[in-house]
């Protein structure tokens, strides 16, 4: 039902005129922009509201929000940036376990689509482009958001989240005002209403007068009538000024100029540093199409209200291919296919996703960019809804096109078989990372009992597992057990990212290792020492142990983690 | 000889006490932002002036900028940025042999002082802090370059890299105008300025007087009544303001209120975003002093002149480590000697750089800044000169202190066993992912004879090299041979970035892998199939064959690659 209201609302913003174009409607874009918004329909009543846009149901055993962000902090997984500084809203800092995750998902990601496929090359493409770049695209004229001003206050609102209402006498269905009100709760957002609207009939001598339930609607769709009497939340006051479209994108000068030509941008998404390096790459790569270029990097928006932790900050970073083949309305289907399938074996067999977690959402015509021709979002039920994780689109070849066109450079690939010159079309998998970390953490996130003792755990998958192995020796007075296990570590250290602690009762030390995701407790004891018994190797998740020889340790590990 | 001038120079900027405050001074930052500038004496006559700072002799078997340049481009290692829209000054992006090799650099600093050591952790802050942490950090105040500004063009330059004489005849020694020359070297620095005297010589009626030798100073040193003479290098008038800082930190806005106390800044460095964590990451990570924090990432500087390739670029990469010991005088000389040798290591074994490339700067009390125990610079003789790789500075606890007043909270260590509370001081090696890019090409850059044929090579140490190996199906249509390789092929891409090659003649197919830096070509041949013979590995730099059984080819590859 939501999902309805949202595509005819986004669908409305497609067909819209105004200045939102081009890249507004990119889905990638537009997925971080606008699709997971909030979809309000203008003529809703307050109980169709849901708090979370594509939201279907409630996801399983997962904790709340409040409860993993708690988590990130205390595990040295994800701090507030510039905690000591009261924050910063909108940015992050990874910690010592997160920055180990983030890596391993980078890594696994880049190995999976880039140097394990000879049809995909990397890139790494500098943040800061020549902003003529941001001209072509179109993200100049159109990556913004509405915002109105509160005249009095200098405050600025997202005019899409803040909701005005007349005030309708049941009697005689006459207006005897407006109320405005911010985003929140259905139940908030009313009461709120009613406490505006008491003021304004007690103004008028009318306490106590019935009115008809608010039709809540955008601030944006405001028309200059219905915005000179519109009260600003900030001054309670029709201090609002129309609608103004604010660029998304962060802002900076360059060189030292006095003028103002040396204003910059920081990139809004990596896809465009692709695509304007794609004949530098075309030309050393020795590729052919179809073919592929790979990058993974930070990307900024300025949201004006960045929200749910990392799933929408200000900083982030994203993995993204453009993939490249010949143009046809039979060509593209099977290669997007293909990139759906890969993707889902990514996210599932590598990264480790929970099923139960993740979902498709396949855009239906009302619902993709003009020049799009397919665009599949692979979600996931995050604590505070479905959302989209990664997209999967058919992007046609508008992006080379415009670039064509903005460069005046011939952006044409020759096909040496068919004799053929053409703009290539593409398939464009776009995923976040900080997402994808949420989505892992998520997942990951485990209680149990073990022995009748609650236990927390996160199950990593061995693959991206910050820590791989924590070796123990049984006791760490005894010379014998420490060396051995000293040894061990030192050799499995020259590979993986792994753990040495000798300190407490053994129990503890697997409750420490479970509590960080770490898959494998490695245990040196007296039998490995007397007997040569080799060591014990615990499972995180089952607890259960086997005792393996210390040269199979590592072709032990290495299955389990690398795979070979 | 011109380390001492450049000491002096540096010394006098230390002990001035112009707005050029604490982090211009901060070893680190200084390092990219004054001590590598050209050192140009107030009294020195041009003949004493060399072109590079630090620059002790020519280095041997190095190619000139201009091949690196090409070289680069040709091969997809580096791209100037946004190349088709005529690039961006400052800003380049990595192409696909290039971001390989990056990538291999970094996972392998990570390595190397991150995940094989006990005692030091990662981190990965956002590269926007909360504003606060650069007023605390000094950057704000001081992190500046000064610069005039030329009322008539607009144009701006930096006051440290334009040149003033006064025109002195040498009858009288009486001044008879000025001229203002633009850093070039020092011919046509000459040449330039006896050209501006020749027009004044001939305007005053006085053409062919002897004049004396310019003495040139920077215009930095002008006095105001001496400025009103020193013609613009834009005008040619006297129309240049007195010299204005100019901070080097990119400005952005973040959020969208109207006023302007939304400023922030990207970051300089990625050093402070491990100060402002210290705490966070104290609590989390189980460590005691001594230990390390270490962070790779981007960093941001509006160089005026960027200059010298991805030497010294806008936007850049850095990999550093703070590590917090323990105050005392008699503590830090151990743990900062113990860093030089690891850092040396890791340069010299770890990465391969040429030790006759390589070189040391240990900076002397008037080159260090006023909190600063001491500083080592790693140096490598570029093409240009012989510049600062990296530095490994003993900077007290000048920033935690720095950060305790700022924040208001107490950055103190508590140590458990002596039951002292201290503000740890710390070590600071730091490296550039950049520069360090461009030493590892200077070094891996060779060209030989091979069968009388000249041959150029990429001799990259096998542990960074962007490719590993190569695999060749002696023949491209005998199947047989295909089927062997291909399989090999799919066995090591597990593993490493191996490269399938099966056209065109075996020869070229070398030195195709030669010209990308592979270390290692695996051909099947007849005798793999028909004698079971195992397959020839060709080393790429002495071109010698050994035969192996294929199921020896993964371990000799990873002893090679991987050490073990």
């Amino acid at each position: 039902m939501v999902l309805v209201l949202w595509s005819q609302r986004v669908a409305q913003a497609f067909t819209s005129k105004a200045s939102r174009a081009a890249p507004f409607v990119r889905p990638a874009a537009l997925a971080s922009s606008v699709m997971l918004r909030r979809p309000l329909s203008a003529t809703k009543a307050p109980e169709e509201i849901k708090t979370n846009a594509g939201s279907a149901e409630t996801p399983q055993n997962l904790p709340d929000m409040d409860e993993i962000v708690s988590l990130c902090k205390r595990r040295g997984i994800i701090f507030p940036s510039s905690d000591i500084y009261n924050g910063y809203a909108g940015f992050f800092d990874y910690g010592p376990l997160g920055v180990e995750l983030k890596k391993n998902l980078k890594d696994a990601w880049w190995k999976h689509f880039v140097t394990q496929r000879e049809d995909v090359v990397g890139l790494d493409s500098s943040i800061i482009h020549n902003p003529t770049t941001w001209k072509s695209s179109g993200h100049l004229d159109g990556f913004s958001d509405p915002m109105v001003d509160c005249k009095e206050t200098k405050l600025r609102f997202r005019a899409d989240q803040i909701f005005f209402s007349p005030v309708v006498l049941e009697e005689d269905s006459s207006i005897v005002g407006y109320v405005c009100v911010q985003e929140a709760n259905d139940e908030d957002m009313v009461k709120e209403a009613t406490k505006q609207a008491n003021v304004i009939l007690k103004e008028k001598g009318m306490k106590g007068t019935k009115i008809k339930a608010f039709q809540f609607r955008e601030v944006v769709e405001a028309t200059e009538e219905e915005m000179s009497q519109i009260p600003s939340p900030a001054s309670g006051k029709p201090t609002l000024t129309m609608p103004r479209d604010f660029n998304l994108m962060f802002e900076t000068k360059v060189g030292a100029t006095v003028d103002s030509d040396n204003v910059a941008y920081l990139r809004p998404e990596t896809a465009q540093g692709i695509f304007i390096n794609f004949k530098n790459v075309l030309g050393t790569s020795r590729q052919k199409i179809p073919f592929g270029i790979a990058q993974m990097g930070k990307a900024f928006r300025n949201e004006i209200t960045p929200r749910n932790f990392i799933f929408r900050s200000r900083e982030f970073e994203q993995m993204e291919v453009e993939y490249f083949i010949p143009p046809g309305d039979d060509v593209w289907p099977e290669y997007h296919q293909k990139w759906i399938d890969a993707s889902k074996e990514f996210l599932s067999d590598v990264v480790g996703l929970r099923e139960d977690l993740m979902g498709w959402d396949v855009h239906k015509g009302d619902k993709l960019a003009h020049y799009a021709q397919a665009c599949t979002d692979v979600t996931f039920k995050f604590p505070f809804g479905e959302q989209e994780l990664m997209g999967i689109a058919a992007r046609g070849n508008y992006d080379l096109t415009q670039h064509t066109e903005g460069s005046g450079k011939n952006l044409e690939y020759y096909d040496e078989q068919t004799k053929e010159r053409y703009i290539p079309h593409c398939i464009e998998p776009s995923l976040g990372v900080d997402r994808l970390m949420l989505a892992v953490i998520c997942s990951a996130y485990a209680e149990d009992e073990v022995g009748g003792e609650k236990r927390s755990l996160l199950k990593f998958n061995p693959r991206i597992a910050p820590i791989k192995a924590a070796i123990f020796p049984l006791l760490k007075n005894k010379e014998q057990l420490v060396r051995v296990a000293r040894d061990l570590f030192k050799q499995l250290s020259q590979r993986y990212n792994v753990m040495y602690d000798a300190a407490g009762a053994i129990g503890r030390r697997y409750r420490r290792a479970d509590e960080v995701g770490i898959p494998f407790c490695i245990t040196v004891d007296f039998e490995t020492i007397e007997d040569n018994a080799g060591v014990t190797i615990r499972d995180r998740d089952s607890t259960e142990q086997i005792r393996l020889p210390i040269d199979e340790v590592i072709p032990y590990l290495s299955k389990a983690i690398d795979g070979y």
